[in-house]
């Protein structure tokens, strides 16, 4: 007996090889990728990248070292090149057979089997959950995700001793600190927990520990509340939106899709692709709209604006996708783009269409969509309206979501709008240069709570020069705006609107925006902004633009000599206050330059306003901000109402030294209209009447309506020249 | 007899058909472009383009306003068009042979006809020289230019009368105004001139009036010390270098081409291309060598940044030189990116090498290079260091030359550098909005002179918060800087010294600026600068970079919430303060983040500095600036010495959240010896140490020196980790 069982111990090894690997592909699959590795050259290019890399450290003793330093630093970079290269070599041990590197793997995991059960809290740890390998444990997470694929795919070259060394050293220290030790966290609903379940799942699924795969899939409880099936159901909302918004979707994208990739080889019983009616391939396609034309992620909430679809996380995303929801031609085109494949059945697949040439277009496919928010649904959402095709795309993005956790604004109603792949009104995105030791060891920097998390910062309404509730995150999390109407099925008349009443204590707030393209072609944006309350309030509206200023209509004073901070506290002190102007009853007009195009904004004042212009870059003692302009309209009052247009107008050419239409074509703004019931808004364009007519407490589209002299049916209609556009 | 006169003038259209056109392109060469128009893609394109452009206007009543509004106003920029509408119908009317085009130029011309002889100077007009139809004369020389060339292409398909109608009523009003009216600003040495005499000398062929042309070539007064010719010796250097630099040789280029082209045809015997050597095409060589990665012209003196080889006028000297003077890899690989090229012979071999394929480089040819200004290139120069292939090109452009006229900066020993086709050590270049009416016509803007000109917005050294001269033109231009030594022959190891004696009264500068590329591969710029003066000063040195602050090796006081101005004169009052430190006895280290680099300023301090971090955009009341930022370094006392490293290390890539190389390596600096005779700087570089030898006196080549413990040959040596490296 005991023979026997020394025997079975012995044929270990071989009678489980046909069980590994199961995470990043299976031996079938790997077989099928080596045979195509030299017939499409994009194939070819992403193999020979990877072994280019990795044949730099054949045969030689790879460090790792003793964890020291934050983000930027030597000790963070090592163990993050150190996963990817385990990683990688793995891929290519199963690619090619050649022991050598499955070899390097075990030598470095071998290592970690040393030293992580040495560890203890890394010495730069700030937050409350702090890692050990790394000074957070979402890095910890990133490295079990990478060096889980890497253990399943050298499993087979490994020695039952050799398993148990590096099972009990490297990777039971880390489960159990991350399941254990920061039990609370591991069960969030937050992409850090997704990052964690996929790592711990991978683990499990590599060292076939069904108790790590079952705590990844229903959380440390198994009981379904929390882990990766949990926060597929809670983290999106039913089309696909993700509650962070379309940065951290980039980021949650890859563990998502390597647990669920891992799963479907592991357990397919699950199903997991198509759980939630295939809500991973909603994912996916929804974070691909919230790109501009350059490829960057919009950026909503906290964001980096340097981030595009080109990173790592979504050339994982899209091999996969392609494997099991098949091929798309918006995929092809980002592939392209990526000029990378994952070695695995999707990159075959992407590395031969995009070989053939066909398919491919020529921009990514963008289109007007809308998305809600919330795990059900019913929390909001966002509207992202287009027009135009190719380099001519105009996006303009409503945003009416709930808050978004910790990466999260303060931006109820918010909007943004690009224009020929530049971002015109615009969104700060986050405070952070990441990977940067210096600027505080790439973390957020403090001007992200600051300044860029603040209403002000936004291009939405500042009551009180306060933030939306009052900047407290507890608060925003029970809260989301609504809305109130849309359409986007018409590209020359798209409209949302929505509200938002619980911002501000005794305020409601509404606003309607529409992208409309008149007979003629030109594009404009029209912004009907009400704000109601009872009593007194100070109402701020700032356009934050990107662009040099050509020309105002008004007259302002400037503050050429001396610069003071446009306010004490809520983000205004970061604003330098350069100029300061009043009017009273006219249409107040500021156009700027960006890129080759002109912009004017138009804004409607009723009695009196104050005008400012202002810039980012005061309190900033580390040079941390850029120094943006910003043009803020100030209202006093009970009921304020903002109507503003945007128009995109004329072309600089400065080689060939010609302007075309560089003043606008708004002459006059009417508010006919504004009330509980309507708002009608009438804008003189070059001598043309736009009308443009909506409701405010009916939104049903059959209700037929008569006011300001025109009758319509359904929440909001449009006429330009006497005819009706909508 | 007078039967005989009759029947004779009624013949002469005939007779006379076989001397036009001669400006442009002679039939000859317009029958060659016409048998190839269909057979290269370039020139096809080229020529569909002109052509659905002028079949717009076919049968269409063209305006021909009378003359109200400035440059971006609308009969500034109808008249612009006209002339080119004019000189394009005319090409296709000698391509086609199809009379409607003759037909839409004379019926422009007939309108100009009624026109120009009832103008008076431009409403707009505001400078010494007015102009009629445009409210500056040089545009009114420009319309020369095209209209002559225009009639000369259309000369055969008019009669006597209607050109005797256009000859009085079009062309010789302007061309009196011109010649008679602004006598001396048509005698001038300066690129109006250029544009003036190519209008007159081409109208002059183009109406077979010989007093035109000599007045065009020789001045007015025919004495040959101004006009054309003179212009051509006066305002380039012998090695092609132009008197105003990169900027105004791009336009001024075109009129010294095309009235050169003509003159090819009128009077070959002049063999204008062959004059002084071949200098036409050693400026347009010149020109090119001078320009950045992405093709932009060096913004030296007053100059746009987005100006670059596109342009017209490049498109014109390229095919007119590729004609005169044949092929060029470098010329083709310009005319790619132009994809464009002129309907003539050059623009036909251009059109068909391009369609070949073969020997079009991946990048313009730069190399290292100095040129003399000066017309007998005595008056100093300007040296363009450069090290690296493709993308990777990194140039360091040291400027003594004499002033440049008008457009000139007060800037002598200033240096510019440029990475991997980014601008790192920055000229603000001029401030101005080119076309753009709003913004004072689009002329040049008060903070042109007011900043933009002044010392301080230089690189280069301010002694006592003055600009060079005083700022004054009339004095600047009597002085020009000197080179000393130079050597540009071994890429790892470049350098150019300088001196100015005469920018400020009793101060004596002295630069010496080195491009290294140190063993291993790392580049730096090394920048030796010595001020000697027996009276004590202030000294101000300036780095205008281009950047993020990402880190400093000071502390300082940064102005958070006031900002004041730098100075009140001189170009300091349009700098914010936006922070300072005092530092003693220390290396000052700034690091700074471009696109995707990091650069290190490193400048060793003995004694005490003072440093100020400053931005423009103070006293800016029209938002004419742009916000960029400068690092000054402030030393007082008798003599001063500046020593300066720039290191260009790292990389930041924030798709992969990787940085490597962010901090710099250069960690000491010792002035070993600096005197009359030797600078002697050693440099410690990641532990190893960087020696510079250098002669303030004598900079034969083959002079021998001992001192600080090294002995070499020449004006200056090099040494690395022991080995010497030049």
């Amino acid at each position: 007996m005991r023979l026997l069982k020394t025997i079975c111990l012995l044929l270990m090894p071989v009678l489980l090889q046909a069980q590994h690997p199961l995470t990043f592909f299976t031996r079938t699959e790997a077989a099928a990728v080596k045979k195509d590795i030299n017939r499409y050259p994009l194939l070819t290019r992403s193999y020979n990248e990877i072994k280019s890399e990795v044949d730099l450290w054949l045969g030689k003793d790879v460090d790792v070292p003793f964890p020291k330093d934050p983000a930027g630093g030597y000790t963070h970079d090592k163990h993050k090149s150190n996963y990817m290269l385990m990683f990688n070599s793995g891929v290519l041990y199963n690619i090619t057979g050649d022991s050598k590197y499955a070899l390097l793997v075990k030598q470095m995991f071998l290592k970690y089997a040393v030293l992580n059960p040495t560890l203890k809290n890394h010495p730069q740890a700030t937050s409350s959950s702090p890692g050990r390998i790394f000074w957070q444990a979402l890095n910890d997470a990133n490295w079990l995700v990478y060096a889980g694929m890497a253990y399943d795919l050298i499993y087979n070259s490994l020695t039952a001793a050799e398993r148990k060394t590096i099972e009990d050293g490297a990777f039971k220290p880390e489960v159990d600190f991350i399941t254990k030790d920061l039990e609370p966290w591991f069960n969030l609903i937050h992409n850090h927990a997704v990052w964690a379940c996929a790592g711990v799942g991978i683990v499990g699924i590599a060292t076939n520990n069904k108790e790590y795969v079952d705590m990844a899939l229903y959380g440390s409880k198994k009981d379904g509340k929390t882990g990766f099936i949990a926060l597929m159901d809670g983290l999106f909302a039913p089309d696909g939106y993700y509650a962070e918004g379309p940065y951290y979707v980039r980021y949650a994208i890859l563990p998502y899709y390597l647990f669920a990739s891992s799963l479907n080889n592991a357990r397919p019983q699950l199903k997991i692709f198509e759980h939630r009616n295939r809500i991973l391939q909603k994912a996916l396609m929804a974070g691909l709209q919230q790109t501009n034309l350059d490829g960057t992620f919009f950026a909503l909430n906290d964001a980096l604006k340097e981030k595009d679809y080109t990173t790592n996380e979504l050339v994982t995303a899209i091999s996969v996708a392609t494997n099991v929801y098949g091929k798309d031609n918006g995929l092809l085109f980002v592939a392209k783009k990526q000029d990378r494949v994952l070695l695995n059945k999707g990159g075959v697949t992407i590395a031969a269409e995009i070989a053939s040439g066909k398919n491919l277009p020529a921009y990514y496919p963008y289109h007007s969509v809308e998305y809600t928010d919330g795990a059900k649904g019913n929390e909001g959402g966002a509207s992202f309206l287009r027009n135009g095709t190719g380099k001519d795309l105009t996006t303009l993005i409503s945003k009416y979501t709930s808050h978004g956790l910790s990466h999260g604004h303060y931006d109820k109603l918010n909007y943004n709008l690009y224009d020929k792949g530049n971002e015109i009104l615009t969104d700060y995105g986050a405070v952070r240069f990441i990977g940067v030791e210096q600027k505080y060891g790439g973390r957020y920097l403090p001007e992200t709570k600051g300044y860029a998390q603040q209403t002000i910062a936004h291009n939405t309404l500042v009551v009180d020069e306060k933030s939306h509730y009052d900047g407290k995150e507890s608060v925003a999390e029970n809260f989301h705006a609504e809305k109130l109407f849309s359409s986007i099925t018409n590209p020359s008349v798209q409209v949302v609107a929505a509200k938002e009443e619980n911002a501000y204590q005794g305020v409601k707030m509404q606003r309607a925006v529409y992208l409309l393209q008149i007979p003629g072609g030109k594009k404009l944006m029209v912004d009907v902004f009400n704000a109601n309350s009872k009593g007194d309030h100070q109402y701020d509206l700032p356009f934050h633009f990107d662009g040099t200023l050509i020309n105002t209509s008004f007259k302002y004073d400037s503050f050429t000599d001396k610069l003071e901070p446009l306010g004490k506290k809520n983000g205004y002190q970061y604003l330098w206050k350069e100029a300061e102007g009043t009017v009273k009853d006219t249409v107040a007009q500021l156009t700027f330059l960006n890129d080759r195009t002109y912009y004017t904004i138009s804004s409607l004042v009723q009695d009196k306003a104050s005008l400012f212009l202002a810039r980012k870059g005061a309190n900033d003692p580390n040079f941390n901000l850029r120094h943006e302009p910003a043009f803020i309209i100030r209202k006093k009052g009970e009921n304020q109402s903002f109507v503003s247009v945007l128009e995109i107008h004329g072309k600089f050419d400065p080689i060939n030294e010609f302007s075309s239409n560089a003043y606008p074509s708004v002459q006059q703004m009417k508010l006919i209209q504004n009330d509980d019931q309507f708002s009608i808004v009438e804008i003189t364009i070059a001598g043309k009447k736009l009308l443009i007519a909506q409701n405010n407490n009916d939104f049903n589209n059959k209700s037929i309506h008569t006011a300001g002299g025109v009758s319509w049916t359904g929440p909001f209609a449009t006429w330009y020249d006497g005819k009706k556009i909508n």
